[in-house]
This record gives C-alpha cells, structure tokens and sequence, in this order.
C-alpha cells in the first residue's frame, strides 16, 4: 500500500466565523487519516493500545493552502513517511474531492511508548506489526 | 455558597459560519462552571478522580437565548440544583459579562461512579465529601 | 421519510480522559444527523444558508445512556419531531451499530431566520422548503 | 513588549482517552496566545477584522515536548517571530505554570488578507496597525 485514501464530510462544527475550516481541524482529519490507513494495513489503532502501545505525538505540521468549506467532501491520503526504531512519521493530503483540489498538506511524528510513556521498541517487543510497517513503508520508497 | 461565577473569553475556534459561538461549546462551558464551582467549595474534580470517583453526565439541557459572540467575556454561574444518594445535579446561567445579558440556560445530571463505571453512595464511601456537596447545596434551598 | 440513519466513527479526539466520548460531541453528532436528513429529504442546509435562510438552535437536550467509546461505529437515527410556523424539531437516537445498543437519545429545537437573526416563515417565504419538510414531518406521524 | 504570557487552565474536554491533552488542542492554545499578546500591544484582532483584515494561518508547526495534563495550569508565551509586507509569524511556548515545565514549543505563519481573501499590505491600508506591529517586532530583535 502506498497510500491510503478516506473520504469525510466538513460539519458546521469545524467552520469559524472566517466562514472556513478552523485551522487545528486538519489535525484532527490527519488522525482520522492514520486510522483509517492501519485499519486498511491490517491492524487497527485501538487493538495497538489494547497491547499496550501507544503513538502519542511528537510533532505536528501543516501548511494550509485552499481553505476547507463547510459541507465539501474531503479526501483525506495518508501515507508512512518515516519508520525508525522507536518512530514512526504519517503524511498526509487533504484534497476537495470532486475538483481534487489541494487544500493542505502535512505530517506527524510519533514515538512507540508503552502505558508508562516509555519507549519500546515495536521491532523487538511487537515483531508482526514492525512487519507490517515495514511492509506498507519500504512498498512507499 | 449560593452560586460560583466564573469569568472566560471566547475563542475564535468557538465560532461558526453563522459568526456566532457553535450550540456545543455551551456543553464546554458548564464543564468549566461545575470545576470552579467544586473548586471553590473546596475539592477539586481532579482530586475526586484521584480517589476513584468519577461524574459521568447522565443528562444534559441547554436553553440558547442570546448568540455569545467572539471575544466576549463572558460568565458562567453554577450551582448545586440537585442531590440525590447517587446522584448530583448542576444548572448554570451564561452572562454577557459587562451588560449582564442572559445568554443561555442549562443543566446536567450526573452519577457517583467508580472506575468500572458502577454506582457508588458518596454519603458512605466518601463522607467528607458528602458533607462538603451537602453543606453548599443546602445554603442553596 | 420516517427517519434517516447515518453512520460515523468514533475519533480518538472525540474522547476524554475518562476513555469514553466527551459528552458535547454528541451535539455535534445530531448536527451530522439533521444535515444528513436534510440531504436526504431532497435539501442541503448548505444551499438553505445560500438562500438566506439559518437554523440557529433554541434548545438542546440529551440524555446519555451508555458510553460511546473510540472507534465504535455508531448510528444516528434521526427524525422532524416538532414543525411550527417558525420553528422546526428533530430527534435524534445515537446507537451503536453492530449491537443495536441504544447509547443516547436527544432533541433540538431550532427557529427559521435571515441572515440577521430576524424570524422569517418558511410557509410563506419559501413555500418549496415548507412543502418538502411538511411532506417528511407528516410521513412520520 | 518582547513576548506576552498568558494562563489558562486545561479543561476535561481537551484531554482524550491517553489521559493526556489531544494533540490539536495546542494549536487552540496558540490561537489564544496571539489574540492576547495583540490585546497587550494595543489592538484586538476583533477590531482587525472589523476593519476588515483578516489573518488565516498559511501554516502551523508544534514540537510537544511533555504533555500537558488535565487541571494544569499553564502558560502560553507569545511573540512576533517574522513580519513581512503580506505575512506576519509568531511563536509560543506552552508551559506548565508552576514548575515552568516546558510541554511545547510551536509557531504559525499568517497572511494579511481581506474579506475576499485577497492579500493587502498592511503598511499601506493600514499604516497604525503597521506601526504598531513593527514597534512590538523590532523590540524582539
């Protein structure tokens, strides 16, 4: 899988009186988008946490150029951009669907931490995922 | 106590395309007046969950009279309309702050529960509690 | 048209630290509910605001019966339970989708206006919208 | 003015089911934290865009170093990192309050637009702003 594609609808909820997305709601389409991505790799977020790994957030990107309007349909792709021991990278696209105009742009890192937010090593302590990440990853380059 | 008011100023992201403050975010706010409110008398919310009590919201009603608008100041005014042996009720008034306009009206109804969400009587197991809630819901009536 | 259904994804920001979802998003799941009966019925809200007509909510009530959780698929059911010559009601059930477990129940009443904020009637000044929402409301009873 | 600080308290709703503050919610933090240092230097952006100059973000970037924790109190620094003819910049740092804990770093670059969203100089349409702007960057270097 090179990337991954999901589609949404903007709500009332995420406009602003600007009378356009609000700017942090693309952070919330990007999670959306790396759920909907490991969902279609075989393994979901929430089972993830159920065995005890968490991706929090380390940093956060975005470039914003079309603004998103109330009621458009997204497209949200997503795709592994960096895989490291203890750290994974997502970017992503977010596009209006019909004209496949480009609103945005960005990215997010994260680190492998256990419930204690301790580092683990996925590739030692979760080998089937690092495998399937590595898989969907090296598929990208 | 009577009544805890609390002061805040509206974000922009609590707007919508309409240009006034999204139904919701209300919600939000009667977040912020039942904190302060147990603050002030007290105990903090935090400190309830550090001790295994949580108040999982049962029930709630809003009442929109006025849009609150973008940097408004507004407040919140709380109190302790109900009190049951597993149960406790908050209502609050939003206020324009310098012109004192009602804004909105509203109301949520919350259980005593533990950490698996079961029933749990505050008069029993937390009885300093219980005195303390008691106390400020009496001055009330 | 009796109700409309829709289906969404329960997002992580949507939860709290609780582990369950935060009790104000359902207000916006019931935005998501009438915008898609709405389009159903052959009328975007979009293309309402477009033709100066605004749906500002009046009052909003729910009662939350158990616990959405993250990445829970749920439905919105939603249905016109109130349609006066300024003001419009929808209900809404929120449900979990595989089990059919009832999660919330809630309503918002909302009135007709312009663009300033200044009651208007649908019946006599947009006779097409009064016709189709009269149409779906009576369906129901 | 080399930076504004601003306090706020994190609320229930900005945590999600980690326990911790969702990640988006900083770049509300940050909205907060530039709308108050502007209040500080002498002008509300209110009154900008009453004027009819608007500032969308063209981009967003945070680093989040520890996070921030429901019931914190923290502080959001404020500063103008970049002011050229059509884009101003500022940057922030989120700490917590009473340890001066540093929980994130980030900054955001806006255009001045107008209500067609078509970019204007400041320095031009609105030389008092310009002025006023420069005197609080200038001071920074």
């Amino acid at each position: 899988m090179l990337k991954h594609s999901h589609q949404i609808r903007v709500t009332y909820q995420e406009t602003d009186k600007m009378g356009i997305v609000y700017y942090a709601n693309y952070l919330r389409w990007f999670e959306i988008g790396r759920t909907e991505y490991m969902r279609q790799a075989g393994i979901t977020y929430k089972e993830l946490e159920e065995e005890g790994i968490f991706l929090p957030v380390l940093e956060s990107h975005c470039e914003y150029h079309q603004p998103a309007r109330y009621d458009d349909l997204i497209r949200i792709e997503t795709t592994i951009n960096k895989l490291k021991r203890v750290r994974i990278g997502f970017s992503y696209k977010i596009l209006e669907s019909e004209s496949d105009e480009l609103l945005a742009v960005g990215n997010t890192i994260h680190s492998f931490v256990n419930q204690d937010f301790e580092p683990i090593s996925p590739q030692r302590e979760k080998p089937e995922l690092w495998k399937l990440l590595k898989k969907n990853f090296d598929k990208k380059k």
